[in-house]
């Protein structure tokens, strides 16, 4: 086809399209899973519940925090029964639209309800790709994958993709702020594991990016993700960092992981309702730590494969639950971070299918912040340099929805259709021509080649086409050129934190 | 885990949980591609375009219909000029609601806005399994395929799955009647190949339903698809195919089939506009053949490969334009298809994300009927058995999310949550112990064994789990019971006509 080779030459000359992935709205309508009555039912369980039954709290500093800001405690089961009054109060001061800064302006984003970003897959132990395999998870793949996660403008947080297990504990929060800031300028990750880890990364972050203590606590530079452990206990290092991190003006994503029919009730209403419970008291510990720090709402409810046990992901009930969550989120008003996710143990069909279900279960249900959204295997077991490149197809696919009023317009080509008789084509219109460049979405791994030329070329099916691309990244050089005074600064501080016994995580 | 061990083997003895897949509401939030005023714009355009520019019509009988409903004809040039009264007029008379009757009341459908009813792929040449490999299509595929649609409940049509190339044309139509009447109970499809083939097809249907020729044509029993020739032609075939089912009281699904910046504008709204165009034409000939006459909206628009001029399905303007053709179908109130499908060659990641992709634009589109929803590849020149399954995983779980008020419920669970103390669990909850074999979605492919098992059962991907699941519905006997009278009167009509030499297509 005579236009289609003419674009083609062009288009690898100078391709000359280029749609904004970075800042996302989300443009779809939100679906319910329960009436309002029913949210709002939910919402005053939740309340009911941390007033009546409590929760437990096993850091003594947090349990002061409740019974200074008027919570029952009972110090001998540890268990911290919270005043609704307490807990809206909270709500009323959490933030709504949350700023956070990237290592540059235009990678910085708003946490808020409407805005969408995306992550990839978080925190696995294991790494995998076609041609090493299965592996315990190194710091080789952590800086690997974080390369990947910065190459991707879908991308707009970097999570702790895999556990660099080659990485001494004591010494990995060091590894990891050092990789966050060499390779990449979107916005880092700091792990709750206990003060002394918190407070360094801090340090090296603030020191990193020429932030004074007072600079540093006046905005959001970074996160920390949230578990609390279901049912009903927010355990030490989880206490801890929600304390930490709201002193230091940073953002905590509060995430209980209740699946149900394991550590939450088997419903979909029950499950979120006990989700929605130990979030409050989360959020509720940020705010009387430090009224108006950034916190994020947020759930990962899924279920169980009653046959199993196993926990899975993408299924019509995740799918709900987010949902649901969603729901609770608008109620409360905070923005909120809902996940995807696969069981699957390869990157096949089930688990493209499965992340992208639950892909769509997070945009209906109006998430802020999508996580595990690509690369995520074997229920968070495993991240997969190929999915992470087939799931962002999908989130660049989406984004072009997002971005649909720049790129697409309404132009209804009528000169066009009169030009066209019946029977012609519209290859060669001034319409077509003016726009073939730039009108369509390229993709990223799909082959569009008809069955014989893919055949000529080896079947390749996408997974292996994957292969080449997260190769091709990252055979080039790193695109960050970090600042060589603050990267040095960083160096120094990290070679005496070693020498000096590096810090410990704390249990 | 124990609770799950007994959870097995209660639902391999007797598996308890059955939703109803037959009759699908769409639950899912209709989204718009452009503003209420663009679609008027556009619905205004269409109107224009028909009276002003005008539609070739290859067929004389329907130039001759258009002519004394009122359009304007031009003989030499075949072109039809047809004004916005009669299109109006023919929009006022095109049922809203559609009742069409499968071979059991329980197979009935209804096609009206808000009902959704799935497809697997439909007029491949091409089939395609892990066993044998990629083919024409034969006698046996179509069978074979018919027979897996039946298995389905979440499929609701047989479309014409592929071509059984292996069978002459002139005597296609009658295998493919006597199988679908022969294997399945779904409401069946004729394609429009010409009045003879259309005739001996009502015949036969109407024969072996028992059906008077009144009683035939007092209600749908059957359906074809009808594509235009973009742009702006209708050909011998279809017009033939619109006014013989239209006499006949029996269903025409019109869709334009237009492809961005190939034979349709290259901007979504351009391209819509020429579909709603040709749409709107071919509604008309319907309404003015017979007032009230059946006819469902529909569309089927995609993009090109800019780069290599191949048709392309489950992109970011696929499902942009089915979201402006949903908008269109609203404002003119009639049920309408859209389609999903795949550009891929093999059933991989690829095939996978853009079925669901496309099916979500689909949903999110309010489609009535949703076309190649499994199975089809490349574009639609194969249809893959294992496709075919892997696909319907999705939809199954689609319709769990349709049906999840019968399911689901918003049961709390707040007992539930009184009874587990923090740290505890709820497996052994009388909560969990009630709903446990009947609250979760059971998948088709889906293997939620972890990483270790998964490896000693071999590494299985969807995909090769997908041919054993094919393989062992077509291993048990049909579980249609045709009546032996019903069969044996069909079997003498095909022989007779058979031997009067069959019936040509027309073209």
């Amino acid at each position: 086809m005579r236009k289609g080779r003419k674009a083609r030459q062009a288009s690898d000359a100078a391709p000359a399209r280029k749609v904004d992935y970075r800042n996302l709205k989300n443009p779809f309508p939100q679906m319910k899973a329960f009436s309002d009555d029913h949210i709002a039912t939910m919402h005053e369980a939740a309340l009911d519940m941390l007033e009546r039954l409590g929760i437990k709290v096993l850091l003594p500093e947090a349990r002061d925090a409740f019974r200074k800001a008027g919570a029952k405690v009972d110090e001998s089961t540890e268990m911290v029964f919270i005043g609704r009054e307490i807990v809206q109060a909270a709500l009323a001061s959490a933030p709504k639209s949350i700023p956070v800064a990237g290592g540059a302006r235009d990678r910085d984003i708003v946490l808020e309800l409407g805005n969408l970003v995306f992550q990839p897959g978080a925190g696995a132990p294991h790494a995998s790709d076609r041609i090493k395999g299965r592996r315990p998870g190194t710091w080789e793949d952590y800086q690997d994958l974080t390369r990947l996660t910065q190459h991707f403008d879908v991308l707009h947080m970097v999570p702790p993709l895999v556990e660099p297990q080659d990485i001494p504990m004591h010494l990995r929060h060091y590894a990891t702020m050092d990789a966050q800031l060499r390779l990449t300028d979107k916005v880092p990750f700091v792990f709750s594991r206990g003060t002394p880890q918190v407070e360094q990364s801090f340090e090296m972050l603030a020191g990193f990016r020429g932030l004074s203590d007072d600079a540093f606590h006046a905005g959001s530079q970074c996160y920390t993700i949230i578990n609390t452990n279901s049912p009903r206990t927010i355990d030490i290092p989880m206490a801890q960092g929600l304390i930490d991190f709201a002193k230091a003006g940073q953002v905590s994503i509060v995430t209980p992981f209740t699946l149900m029919g394991a550590m939450a009730p088997i419903t979909v209403a029950g499950a979120i309702t006990l989700s929605h419970t130990e979030a409050l008291a989360a959020i509720t510990l940020t705010q009387i730590t430090r009224e108006g720090a950034p916190v994020c709402y947020g759930t990962f409810t899924s279920n169980v494969d009653m046959k199993s046990g196993a926990p899975v992901f993408g299924t019509p009930e995740h799918f709900r639950a987010s949902l649901a969550a969603g729901q609770l989120a608008r109620l409360i008003g905070l923005p909120w971070r809902s996940a995807s996710g696969s069981a699957a143990n390869s990157n096949d069909v089930q688990a493209a299918n499965e992340t992208q279900f639950g892909t769509w279960g997070c945009l209906m249900a109006g998430a802020t912040v999508v996580i595990h959204a690509a690369g995520w295997l074997e229920g968070g077991l495993t991240v997969s340099y190929e999915k992470l490149i087939t799931d962002i197809e999908v989130l660049q696919m989406v984004a072009e929805l997002c971005a649909a009023g720049e790129t697409g317009g309404a132009d209804l080509g009528l000169d066009a259709i009169e030009d066209v008789q019946p029977g012609g084509h519209f290859f060669g219109t001034p319409h077509t021509m003016a726009r073939y460049q730039t009108e369509f979405y390229e993709p990223l791994v799909a082959d569009y080649a008809n069955f014989g030329t893919w055949t000529e070329r080896g079947e390749t099916d996408a997974t292996t086409r994957a292969t080449g691309i997260w190769q091709d990244i990252l055979a080039q050089p790193s695109p960050i050129k970090p600042d060589d005074n603050a990267m040095g600064q960083l160096q120094d501080y990290i070679a005496k934190a070693t020498a000096a016994g590096g810090a410990a995580p704390v249990s």
